[in-house]
């Protein structure tokens, strides 16, 4: 018998303790995940997972827990062969993934998973590591964390596995990689993975999600069921938000999304879920978004190639400025003191 | 020494306390106030206020409290010269301010004055009282009531009295009750509104503030200091909204409006009031906004004159759906039962 594959994993909320299971599942990976807030409830008592795809799991745990990032150098540890990172991605919020990762990373061995959403993400993992083979995952999972260590997973788990092109290194060494990744993934038999080797396919793909539903639903605070309850909102603001994502992706990366696509993603969520996507539950919690990622690369890219932007324009606006917003009431910016003015000066 | 002039002034919040205690100061009127949420505790107290224009005055009482719109028929009253409407107006929740206003009015005789905001909200009480003069009041006040009774007043009293042209009145009878009103409300000394015949400028130009300002403020839930201060939210939101103001109000009423003049209209509120403008202050407390007469009117105005509005229109969409969300909050929205999703149908 081969010897496993050794993965850290990094971010175990939603869709990071679903990853953990299927590739614990599937018997070919060890998995060291790294907790954060949900470290100490895990350690006593696992996961609680009620899942559609695996039923209800009580207890689950992944190989070794931890509540830091491992550092393979000082610790004497054995190099991962994937890093799966599944925490959110704030462009404008330090640590960046990089810096978070770099303690674990095996220059020219270990292959990094950015298990996250929205554009450009690679960019900076590339500038970082650049003799690493970089593998993009685009989930649709359904999967959130409701309370520490309470996973509820209402969408079936469809994962999009890729590799993000490096010029330095053979293509057919990174698709084997995503292929790999893919069969140890999919080996639990609960969900089969899909290999994708157009990346920018399925990121702009999930983008009429992301850049879309997800910063409405956050504005609005509507919840993708409401937003289509909700009179004119689809037609007025989710359809010519879509429609700016369709001709930014055909301008900017050649991808072709037909109009049935955009009316299947108005319609994934369906409506008694009530689903809140990451942005408007990150709202919810007073929690940054990753508003850059999802909407502004999006914007900035689209206009770069001459694509007309109005909506995701606005809605990029308004993220950042609620953005700003969070950043005061956490004390990273502060404002001049209020003054009386109900007396003339 | 002449009859005093009987007003009846409808909603006595921030604005209309600062009117009613203008127009009592003056001595040439006698003021029957209408109160709502505040009516026991200004019945018991009185109310307090801390004004710019006025110092400050505790206890003060209008002529006559009322809780209840007064009918003239039922009740036998002598006829109001003017009714002053400071109530919020909102388009798409009953009852209409006709509605409201109608069993106190004398037909041919009464003035309506709208101390009201936005665009166009003079077309439903012109057909429902055809032959009353309409007036037309746009208030730049900054005038708050903080708690019942307690008015907080911070910004100078900054009052445009015209008239809604109709076409059945004498312009110049028009004219002349807009001119007496202005003589009323300044006579106590402390605010001298100006008549302004040109209704649409004073009604486009605090358009600015009002379908710009107001609503990025309520969307953010970023106050009008906070707004000049969030890195990049009057360059991309507020004055590309403002724009959008300006082009619609020369096609759509030939009113200029000069770029010092949105640049002023920015700075309005100094950074340190930290001013939340009145729709955030109805986001917040969770009740409806103005947003079809503010913005919704603007909007459509702007497009049926061939404007192109597309901030405006995202704002709009957005606070559309907010109102939503307020309807079903209020239960006059229900929405389908929530299903549980984690098991495979």
């Amino acid at each position: 018998m081969q010897n496993k594959v050794n993965v850290l994993l990094i971010g175990c909320g939603g869709i990071g303790t679903i990853a953990a299971l299927n590739l614990q599942r599937g018997g070919q990976a060890t998995v060291t995940a790294v907790l954060r807030s949900n470290y100490e409830h895990v350690k006593a008592h696992g996961f609680s997972i009620k899942s559609i795809d695996h039923g209800e799991v009580e207890g689950f745990k992944p190989s070794i827990l931890r509540n830091t990032i491992p550092n393979i150098t000082t610790e004497s540890l054995p190099p991962y062969d994937y890093i799966v990172v599944t925490t959110k991605n704030y462009a404008d919020i330090p640590p960046s993934v990089a810096e978070l990762i770099h303690p674990a990373v095996t220059p020219g061995h270990t292959r990094i998973l950015l298990l996250q959403n929205g554009l450009n993400i690679h960019k900076p993992l590339r500038a970082a590591f650049p003799t690493n083979i970089l593998l993009s995952g685009v989930s649709f999972c359904g999967s959130h964390q409701v309370a520490p260590g309470r996973i509820i997973h209402e969408d079936d788990d469809e994962l999009y596995i890729g590799a993000f092109r490096n010029p330095a290194l053979a293509a057919e060494v990174e698709d084997a990689a995503a292929q790999e990744f893919v069969r140890i993934y999919g080996a639990g038999g609960n969900c089969q993975p899909q290999f994708q080797p157009d990346v920018a396919f399925s990121r702009w793909r999930k983008l009429l999600y992301n850049a879309c539903l997800n910063p409405i639903c956050a504005i609005t605070d509507l919840d993708t069921g409401r937003i289509q309850l909700a009179e004119g909102a689809v037609a007025e603001l989710v359809r010519p938000a879509m429609r700016e994502i369709q001709a930014a992706a055909s301008a900017c990366a050649g991808v072709e999304l037909p109009d049935e696509t955009l009316e299947k993603m108005i319609t994934l969520d369906p409506v008694t879920m009530y689903n809140p996507p990451s942005m408007q539950v990150d709202v919810r919690s007073g929690r940054f978004t990753e508003f850059e990622n999802l909407v502004g690369e999006a914007v900035r890219e689209g206009r770069a190639n001459g694509v007309s932007m109005p909506t995701l324009t606005v809605l990029y606006g308004i993220l950042k400025a609620m953005q700003w917003r969070t950043k005061e009431r956490r004390g990273l910016v502060t404002v001049p003191a209020a003054e009386d003015h109900t007396v003339k000066k």
